[in-house]
């Protein structure tokens, strides 16, 4: 298993506007994409950083992951997610070794999962 | 203000070797160095991951704010570093922008600080 980079760090925030406001402010970066995730029932933005990327995250509905995430733990770090060079190979090594996997996505590349918190 | 990338993420654990142990199985990666940080009660090791780093934190002693995140938070990402092109500016600026800085270090080009959880 190889992993090329931290792909992104993904951040539950209550108000994705409010938050991308702050990182403007803050920071002075910008999001180059921002997306509805149904599935996940998520709203989600990305910014670019270097060669990684802070994702906001902002539940759809309070019954989500993320929304239950935000009304047990509050605003913060919800998740780290590694570029792999294999995903297969990364899923196959990680499920030897025990790893639950909390969730991935059908990118090339990348392998997203819910780090132990 | 520039962010040139993330520096590492920070990640509070109990144990150091086990999580190092754990690290090593799981994502088949080793710790650069290794380091007891006197002044912040803590040790940590450095992992690097394609142009950032996974640092793992655990506490020399239970009243130290690793301890403490662990005491109340338990183990997970603790918190977020950008390397910055120039970090007397980056501190002028969030100063300016009324952001309260967590703690930083006198690493060039390198500012730290707690992000809100």
């Amino acid at each position: 298993m190889f992993l090329i980079n931290i792909d992104h760090v993904g951040i539950a925030v209550r108000d994705l506007d409010a938050a991308i406001g702050e990182y403007r402010r803050q920071y002075q970066v910008e999001p180059s994409r921002r997306e509805v995730v149904e599935s996940q029932g998520v709203e989600e933005a990305m910014i670019p950083i270097g060669g990684s990327h802070v994702q906001l995250l902002t539940p759809l509905f309070e019954d989500s992951p993320v929304g239950k995430f935000l009304a047990t733990r509050g605003e913060g770090m919800h998740h780290l997610a590694y570029a792999v060079l294999d995903i297969d190979a990364a899923l196959i090594h990680l499920r030897a070794e025990g790893v639950r996997r909390g969730s991935y996505r059908l990118r090339p590349s990348e392998v997203t999962w819910r780090h132990a918190h």
